[in-house]
């Protein structure tokens, strides 16, 4: 069967598989100075956002996303205060974060466009931006690491695109140094790590890189991603925090609704595939 | 972008939703008394299985749904020495049950052509099909459940298509029935219970019904499976069995080697996203 311009299709060309979704309408496309940003109508998937031809995310599946970048963290860390997130402009993480009781996060995202759009087509994503807590900043994340006072932040949340164009240096051991020096001793990274099935070389790489740059512990977690390439998605933690306790109380007890992470998942969601295992050959494991 | 002739389409229609791969040659397609069978070369997952048009599996990917058909329910019973397939034509999941030490292993599966051609196609996934204790029946798997012994079958694993043609008489409330009576009353029945984002509809029914049927236990568990609609699988277990246990020991020392499950996984497959969880209303969770 052939796809006619009623569909928005995403080919991924190093594995020769595509994924596609039936529109019904474009509702806005935007070149800005950094990426083309365009917004579509889908049958029933909801809305959807592409940046420069990769999906970013639709309404119907973005919760397992937002829920598996922010709640294992949080709920790991034992006070979590203080929050930063490089990218993440579509808000969806920011508004899980929010529902922790912290002090503050600052959200840094280069291009203010994706976080305007997100707010007109994806308000339900957006409704925490008022919080008094949320702080948005329009810059380069990677400077404003660099830049950033050390021992300052609790958990820094790396949620930005593939790494290619300006998000390559995010997958970078000067990006991941700078992430420990502001981290305080007990912090934690998190970041999205791609694919486990399509890009291995990738995950490998980042735990070198993050072990060489000091972090005492390493962890993957993964869960399914239906419309990023192989349906299926991980997050890697760093910290010298040993990342396998967490508040289990807190979240059986949690004053707040998730759709996908509960204690059983936070569990389930670190138990990797032995092909997984045997490539990021986990000490910590 | 939009994709030529060298691309095979699945279009999942209510959803809205398609998953590509591109390919470079049709090598087969045999049109049977059952249905349309296709064999693509593909770019990079290998060679490619069609159905009436549904992607049944690549070589580079199914062991992740040949393992997970197989090793957690074999796990979970404690002597399982007869095994029954109903459909599983591509001997994926019978060359995985073969690497326990079981007595015997029927497969039933209605269309000969499917075993044909991934005899051909597949050579490494009917590598067992030699193997004494195998045997292999061509003939409708509902029929022959109706008229085969009571209490003389450990684990019976139904690995069909979609439930649509003639597939669909598996998922039903009958077939179930016939399935309880012919299982020991410690037996085990899988059945692959498709999509948890897709077919939620379907998996409730399935709960209902298997749970009418008289089984004490019903368990769903699920897995990444990146050619099949939303790349996001489920197979369902129903028991008189308490099916939490499983030997872990024999699974941290099994003789074989496996890509995807581990002890691990085996407990992290069955923990369910609340949505899930709220949906099922597992009382036995």
């Amino acid at each position: 069967m052939s796809l006619n311009e009623q569909w928005f299709t995403e080919i991924h060309q190093p594995t020769g598989s595509a994924f596609s979704l039936h529109i019904t309408a474009k509702l806005q496309e935007v070149q800005t100075s950094f990426q083309k940003i365009a917004i579509y109508e889908t049958l029933e998937f909801g809305r959807l956002m592409v940046i420069d031809g990769c999906i970013m995310l639709s309404s119907r599946e973005n919760f397992i996303y937002h829920e598996m970048m922010s709640h294992p963290a949080l709920f790991i860390h034992t006070n979590p205060r203080k929050i930063v997130i490089i990218g993440g402009g579509d808000c969806g993480t920011l508004r899980e974060v929010l529902k922790h009781p912290i002090e503050s996060i600052t959200q840094i995202d280069i291009d203010e466009q994706v976080m305007r759009l997100s707010e007109r087509y994806f308000p339900e994503l957006c409704e925490s931006n008022s919080d008094s807590r949320a702080q948005f900043l329009f810059e380069d994340g990677i400077k404003w690491m660099a830049n950033a006072h050390k021992n300052s932040v609790d958990i820094i949340i790396v949620d930005g695109t593939d790494p290619v164009g300006h998000a390559k240096d995010l997958f970078n051991i000067d990006f991941y140094k700078h992430c420990r020096r502001v981290l305080k001793s007990d912090g934690i990274l998190v970041q999205q790590s791609e694919s486990p099935l399509f890009h291995l070389e990738l995950l490998k790489t980042m735990y070198t890189d993050l072990k060489a740059t000091g972090f005492k512990t390493v962890r993957s977690l993964h869960f399914p991603q239906c419309v990023y390439p192989s349906g299926w998605w991980t997050a890697t933690l760093a910290s010298d925090r040993n990342l396998k306790e967490f508040r289990i109380d807190s979240v059986q007890n949690k004053p707040f609704k998730t759709n996908y992470y509960n204690a059983d998942i936070h569990q389930a969601s670190f138990m990797l595939p032995t092909f997984l295992k045997e490539t990021l050959t986990l000490q910590h494991y």
